[in-house]
């Protein structure tokens, strides 16, 4: 953890009021002293977290009063009052609610009232009917910073391995048209960027996974690897990328292949999320790179099933208010350095 | 472990002589007492255990004399002399050597001289070289078996998580096309009567892996689960089948997950080996289900950048001959209970 204080808390959107979002930000609330967590202050509505807890809360005028407030309470920024629900229950003003937060939230951390920004569970189906047009809330976001999703990318981090999938939510069968080098090449950019300057890597270690099996077998399952992911790695090779591969990816995910790299390109969706998940279900956390602004999410979903049954756990949650602080301190540390040497 | 000694030795095929198929054996022989193992003796070229090992190696002119010979010295079937062999450095003559291994491995064993079959490492690409036109030893094994490929199941199992792929060494793009309804039904039958008859779990639990992201996601993420399985899944539960899915993958192999059921049927190679790879890359075992005889084998390769330098470790070779051993006493349980009964 880079020794800076973070000059803003860190904006917290509560994410679907009727999903496990507001418990596990309570939970770490009520953590965060044994967790040395870093100042954070929700955006949601009052009576999702009066719901399922009962803590105290306080509603702030102005976000930077959360440094203040929360050693005594968790601040609160309340949005437009959803009206009635009932935890396990989403309804379409919980989604407005649930968007309406988000919106805030990314508003806050780009005009710097906030350091960075933790999303909440949602739920994709309610947000679709309410006109949501973005394939997730890392999409949306991007747009709402300006850069293009194709260079917002989506990584998964636990305690022993981060992932970055290539493509995400598309069927299996249309993955192997979708990759491409350019894809490979500009996701590869980005995250040993992001390696650098949020995680404090001087030398990124890159790997990348094959799409086929044994990565295809010098091209005698599949030729994707000899024909895009060869390519791709050797250019990037020679721009001084330490970058390998394409790798089996069976066997990429064990403890001592992990020791050999800091971050794992991947092909397609349960390609990455398989061996995170696998080894770090309870504390994953999402992160997207290549933004302007610092924004993880626990890497759960909102769990309608469990919500309000006090069954929930906040390790993800923990995870991904600790990170979020870990790079945005690490962008601090830089801007200051940068200043000092102006 | 079934209270029942097996009345003849476990058969080991060494594999290719130049791998490190020779060594893991010969280190398990010395690990013997420590692990309890059943007796085994090994079918190969003596100066292939000589090169890497200094340990009492003795030849057999009946394989059943290994019971007698095991706890003094590693017994040995020997095939046609290879010739020279450098570890790490295969040739054409190793490959012979490698298959007639094989071949007389499921001949003695077929022929009740042993009581399980368990194959070392092959090279692939050098048995293709001398002839071989099965994808792999498990095709063979089947054939020599006369089962139909479709109906010889490959098993990956580890301590804690068995998997069963669909498809095995095809391209990704091939998978979904690959995937019907028949080979569900028919993979998770060998499945299911396997479990209770060579793994002595009564009730087997099984579950079934999506295709797509999120299990397909109602259908908005690819249409193999609405078309395929989940109507290939119906159809095997209306049959009294304890079976489960489709479900999403990358939330189905974790530690808590894996509580819920005995083995998981996946789509395709990445997806079944990932996870147990991830979790068990020391000591995975890869059995076939469904043949006459019991076959295991180490789920490892040839290992060739390793061969001769002692690195490499026993666990997965163990664990081989472990669950052999204990596969065919609940074979032979079953048989003595059935003669009782008859």
């Amino acid at each position: 953890m880079p020794g800076v204080t973070l000059p803003f808390p860190i904006a917290v959107s509560l994410g679907d009021p009727a999903g496990i979002g507001p418990e596990v930000l309570a939970k770490a609330w009520d953590a965060r002293q044994a967790q040395h967590l870093p100042p954070f202050f929700a955006i949601g509505d009052r009576r999702a977290l009066a719901a399922v807890w009962s803590g105290p809360v306080e509603t702030l005028e102005d976000p930077r009063d959360a440094l203040s407030v929360f050693p005594r309470a968790l601040p609160l920024v309340q949005v437009d009052d959803p009206g009635d629900l009932v935890p396990g229950h989403p309804n379409l003003a919980g989604a407005r609610c649930a968007l309406d937060s988000l919106e805030l939230g990314v508003g806050l951390t780009r005009t710097a009232m906030a350091s960075a920004l933790v999303t909440g569970p949602v739920s994709k189906a309610q947000l679709y009917q309410i006109g949501f047009t973005y394939p997730g809330q890392t999409e949306f976001v991007a747009e709402r910073c300006g850069v293009a999703a194709a260079r917002a990318v989506m990584m998964l981090a636990g305690p022993s391995l981060r992932t970055v999938p290539l493509t995400v939510h598309v069927p299996l069968a249309d993955v192997p048209r979708l990759i491409c080098k350019e894809l490979i090449i500009t996701r590869a950019r980005v995250l040993c960027r992001a390696l650098q300057r949020d995680f404090g890597i001087e030398h990124p270690r890159l790997v990348v996974a094959g799409l086929n099996p044994h990565a295809g077998e010098n091209a005698t399952i599949g030729r994707e690897e000899a024909e895009i992911i060869i390519p791709a790695v050797a250019e990037l090779q020679a721009g001084g990328m330490n970058i390998v591969g394409p790798l089996a990816a069976d066997t990429m995910f064990h403890a001592a292949a992990r020791q050999h790299y800091d971050a794992a390109l991947c092909m397609y969706h349960d390609q990455a999320l398989i061996p995170i998940k696998t080894l770090h279900f309870d504390d994953g956390v999402n992160t997207t790179l290549g933004l302007p602004i610092v924004r993880t999410s626990p890497d759960h979903g909102t769990a309608f099933s469990i919500a309000g049954t006090g069954q929930a756990t906040p390790g993800a949650m923990i995870a991904a208010i600790r990170l979020a602080g870990e790079c945005a301190a690490r962008r601090l540390l830089a801007a200051n350095a940068a200043a000092a040497a102006a």
